[in-house]
């Protein structure tokens, strides 16, 4: 099986799980642990040994009996296969508060995600940069993306403007459009949404706190 | 039934809709649209317009037929519900790249999330402020605690440090822990825990570009 058919069959919730083990693998490489079964990583995370196991089988990451997986290797192939070790570019569509927060977001590059210019409608900040990416006037965005050919729109803007923003990166033609808004925009099926409401999990929480009391 | 036995029913999914239908009808009150139909909430957000009816009632609103929901009245009970306009203090544990940009996402105060203080183990910034939140010494936590009393714990430390951070939460009394390291920390039942990795929404993401290939 191929790395990318594997890779199109992979169910959202082991997707999930896996930057999960990543991280706590990352951990252990850093105490210089060698090797790492199934089982500790289970009592460490709170996920079913079997289900850790079965995941990685499904990456074709195999453990030894009685010894199990070598950290190192573990650590290299999630990170691979999570896509961390590539560079994607991406355009931040809207610098106010938050999208200008997730510039400055060092984790992000760790992680693969290259912003490589931001856009927006402010005369104030357009034409400056922040931590060295520069920020565009919003009607630059079709040049640019001739320029910088990026791969994904991150979407940070006031929310009456999500969804004429995400045709505008359909338009130039992005790859997916990672959502900030709690905004649910529509595109063409071609494009990859990926909805990440920050404040949409504060609800969430508000909400178990008040069950509690 | 009383508000506290409501909020204590209601499923994540649910929770989860709520703020897009907050945002959706945020646009139209600047719009200084009237009324809207759940029909017309369904075709803006892609969510089935029953089962729109079916949450905004276990809310206890009700649309007037033929005429549909309040913008105004609707907005502002679903802001309520959501604890949007209460004032939840918190503190926020690790002030590198991440933390230091969630301080300064004036977003969150506009969801009632008002961060209060920072903490690091980091001297050159410990000492300082970010927006005029003061950034203390981890050692200070109990005793910061006492003058602040926080109700949320927001974690962005490194993910080796996750679990002794969240103890440390745990034990000076926050009710719930914000956490977006990637590491799946444990506390007692009695601390709601709610899990915002942005790293793992990227590997899905990333997974999905690849699939469309």
């Amino acid at each position: 099986m191929s790395e990318e058919s594997r890779a199109a069959l992979l169910p959202e919730p082991t997707l999930r799980r896996l930057p999960w083990y990543l991280a706590y693998v990352n951990m252990l490489r850093v105490q210089n642990i060698e090797y790492v079964s199934s089982t500790q990583i289970s009592k460490k995370i709170n996920v079913d040994a079997s289900q850790i196991a079965k995941d990685l089988y499904f990456l074709n990451i195999k453990g030894k009996t009685r010894i199990g997986y070598q950290v190192e290797q573990l650590a290299t192939e999630l990170s691979n296969f999570l896509g961390f070790h590539e560079d994607h570019s991406a355009f931040m569509i809207g610098v106010g508060s938050l999208g200008a927060a997730l510039i400055q977001d060092s984790g992000l590059i760790q992680y693969g995600l290259h912003i490589v210019a931001g856009f927006d409608v402010n005369p104030d900040i357009i034409g400056t940069n922040i931590c060295g990416v520069p920020i565009y006037d919003i009607s630059e965005l079709e040049a640019r993306q001739k320029q910088y050919k990026a791969e994904i729109g991150v979407l940070a803007v006031p929310v009456e403007h999500a969804q004429s923003s995400a045709h505008l990166l359909e338009e130039c033609g992005v790859k997916a459009i990672w959502n900030f808004t709690p905004f649910r925009i529509k595109v063409s099926e071609d494009v990859v949404i990926q909805n990440t409401s920050i404040y949409a999990h504060l609800a969430v929480m508000y909400n178990r706190i008040n069950a509690k009391k």
